[in-house]
């Protein structure tokens, strides 16, 4: 521990900030297993990704063995837009806490997405301007990727469609305007504007919609239409690789002051946050040149890491995406309707669930009001009103502190805080009127979806 | 100019923060009027004053002539939770608008407040701590004041009661849901909670409230519950002083670099942003030491320096408060319904009418469909979302910046950037809707409600 007084933010200088992302998949032994034909069973290849996602983007989608990605210089400014983001110690935390512990958190809603998401929205958005193409298309559920997706298409000049599941679309009519602010079309899922929305219409009339059927259209539109190409804001290995933006600066800021955290905590639903907060530190472990406990934080109503099956399968309802490995419930799987806290995803990152598998990383599940008192709590103390999202994360660092306090500890403890949650004031105002319900899905329910994997050699 | 390279985005470091405020009315030759008893129309004395507000804040009130007010320890560390807030290039925006002109904004809205809002509300939520008192009462509009209190009250552990004028406490609703995550009370005004509140719905039934409304229902709940105080966002002298922590960041970040703003820009309302952005650069005007072009920016639909009167007038619509000499448009004036924008008081602070008076600072009014357009125009080009209050001092900026480009002069532009606009959606929903007109009112109007200003000696 370095003598120097830490401050409360610390910001890194402009020259400070990351010039390349760093690719967790060169250090890693047992890389994450390829995405696979969903036809043919084989490795998708190059070509045929190129059909789904443009050129750069399918190279770092492959390539398990660069460790270093240059940011090109346009991205580069944009970055200095919003970032660096602040790594903020938690000094009001840890005294109201009365914790030994010394708490660090990375802030990335200090941005009109109201989250990490655009780290990787204007790579995406730039390789396809790189490109020469019209625009892209994508899913969004609680909105804050498709606010980050369009605000990047909107600075380079590109055409945005996304596809918002539809519960969220009527829900959170702000989101929705937002993302209309920022120039990008806004369409209900599932929707009868694709054949897979129009298929899924029929056989699930007033379905509200999940985040895999709106994966399925947002494809469906690009692969039909020419001049746009899909992008996805989690799961991939690609937004992995920007991701590590976040890690990236972490890492720099406290170096700086000497500091080595004991346990790195992240919320995880598709991995984005998770897997570049924890990339840098994770990179030192594969290398042994350090070690840190890692701790993986999912809702109890979507256990993927904790109560999923490490299989290969589809990544979208409609079945017209690669095949992935990973922790997956089934593609089938859609969270109880009470479930507010985000974190939706039926799978995980490859990348992810590879390290989980191999015991390089933990996972644990908390329960949503849990979930809501840690936020509300954090609010109060911290002064930022945080994401149900990222509020997993605050619960295990908050769960973490105690047992400091419990034991003595002075464990320094980094989590990440990846969002705001000023567009989740309903599920806030549930939670307030005690309206708010903790379903855990039963073992039965995890066993139909289980059953329903694709079999695959 | 230096040679330095500006960064996008100047952040101070923590022991660079200001350790005082900075009192512009020392520096005053002519000092703004004394508020006035409003029933012998003398000046009002501590004692009268220490029943409304707390000790503390009654002396600033009345000091015209100490400089500097040291800011107590906690109170700094509560700014460094949220503070330095960061003074931006804004390279993205001079780059769109092909400018010769050099824009710089002091970003305020890095906080759950979404404002600057909280820079008095922890002030005076600490004297009131201070005091031994058990909590404070106000009101609230748009609700950025009312949830930097709830913060602030929160944090302290002090009750804390705010009216929010109905019409925006149904209108939003998450605005409602923030402050009572942070646990303050919220009642709709006017209410049957309170003998005007009573008054003023038995002479106006069915009205949807006014901010005047909703101060005299604060102001009457203080005076009336043992250990409360009432505390007010903006207009008042005490808030000029804590809200000059703006101005003396962003002067320190200025001066870092070498760079001298030729023109400086904010929008007014109750004057609380804009006061603190210029007070000490106002300072250096006064003493003669340098020379600035300050633009206050307000509403077409509530123009209370371009179009009101300098004169005593009611602060609140119940007559419960002090008079207050100032550029008012009278106590019963309330702005079209159809207006989204904010700024929706009928006067302005003192201080900011006494330096108009002067002539020492000019003053504009802009429609609010040009105020969306800047608006919608700064989100997609500097990637934030800007509050609608905010957005009149945009507007501002880019025109002074557009006529740079015709004249080819290098101006260095400075606005003040007060919050965010993600509670604001509704308004920017009309915008996109064409649903929005540009009321103004007319002539005829305003001498109606000139003809009801109290007749001070």
């Amino acid at each position: 521990m370095s003598e120097k007084k830490i401050p409360y933010k610390i910001y890194l200088e402009e020259q400070e900030m990351p010039t390349a992302w760093y690719n967790l998949r060169a250090d890693m032994k047992n890389k994450p297993a390829p995405l696979l034909n969903p036809g043919t069973h084989q490795p998708m290849t190059a070509e045929e990704l190129g059909g789904v996602f443009c050129e750069e983007l399918v190279k770092q989608e492959l390539d398990n063995d660069t460790a270093y990605f240059d940011i090109p210089e346009d991205i580069r400014n944009f970055y200095k837009m919003y970032r660096p983001s602040p790594l903020v110690r938690a000094y009001c935390l840890e005294e109201k806490l009365k914790t030994p512990a010394k708490i660090y958190y990375k802030f990335e809603g200090n941005n009109t997405s109201g989250s990490h998401k655009l780290n990787s929205a204007i790579a995406q958005a730039y390789y396809a301007k790189k490109q020469g193409l019209k625009g892209v298309t994508t899913e969004t559920g609680a909105g804050q990727w498709g606010t980050a997706l369009s605000m990047a298409c909107s600075y380079l000049g590109l055409d945005c469609k996304v596809y918002m599941v539809k519960c969220s679309y009527e829900q959170k009519p702000f989101r929705r305007e937002v993302m209309r602010t920022y120039g990008a079309s806004v369409t209900p899922s599932p929707s009868m504007e694709t054949e897979v929305g129009k298929k899924i219409l029929a056989e699930h009339p007033g379905t509200t919609g999940s985040l895999g059927c709106a994966i399925s259209e947002a494809v469906e539109k690009a692969v039909t239409n020419e001049g746009y190409r899909y992008v996805l804001g989690s799961v991939l290995n690609q937004v992995l690789l920007h991701q590590s933006v976040i890690g990236l600066e972490t890492k720099t800021a406290l170096d700086k002051y000497g500091i080595k955290p004991d346990v790195i905590i992240g919320c995880a639903g598709g991995g984005s946050n998770l897997g570049g907060l924890i990339a840098p530190f994770m990179g030192e472990k594969l290398r042994g040149e350090a070690d840190y406990r890692f701790i993986a934080v999912e809702p109890a109503s979507c256990p993927s890491l904790t109560r999923g099956t490490y299989a290969y399968d589809f990544c979208d309802t409609g079945m017209v995406c690669p095949l992935a490995k990973m922790y997956t419930l089934g593609s089938d799987f859609i969270p109880s309707a009470n479930h507010a806290g985000g974190l939706r995803y039926h799978g995980m990152s490859s990348i992810l669930s590879q390290l989980y598998d191999d015991g390089l990383m933990e996972a644990i599940s908390v329960k949503q009001t849990d979930v809501f008192e840690a936020a509300e709590y954090f609010a109060r103390v911290e002064g930022i009103l945080p994401a149900p999202e990222s509020s997993h994360a605050i619960r295990a660092a908050i769960d973490e502190a105690v047992k400091c306090r419990e034991t003595g500890e002075e464990k320094t403890i980094l989590f990440g805080l990846t969002g705001t949650g000023y567009f989740d004031m309903v599920a806030y105002e549930k939670f307030h009127d005690g309206q708010m319900d903790d379903y855990i899905p039963t073992d039965e329910e995890l066993a139909k979806y289980r059953e329903m994997l694709p079999k695959i050699d």
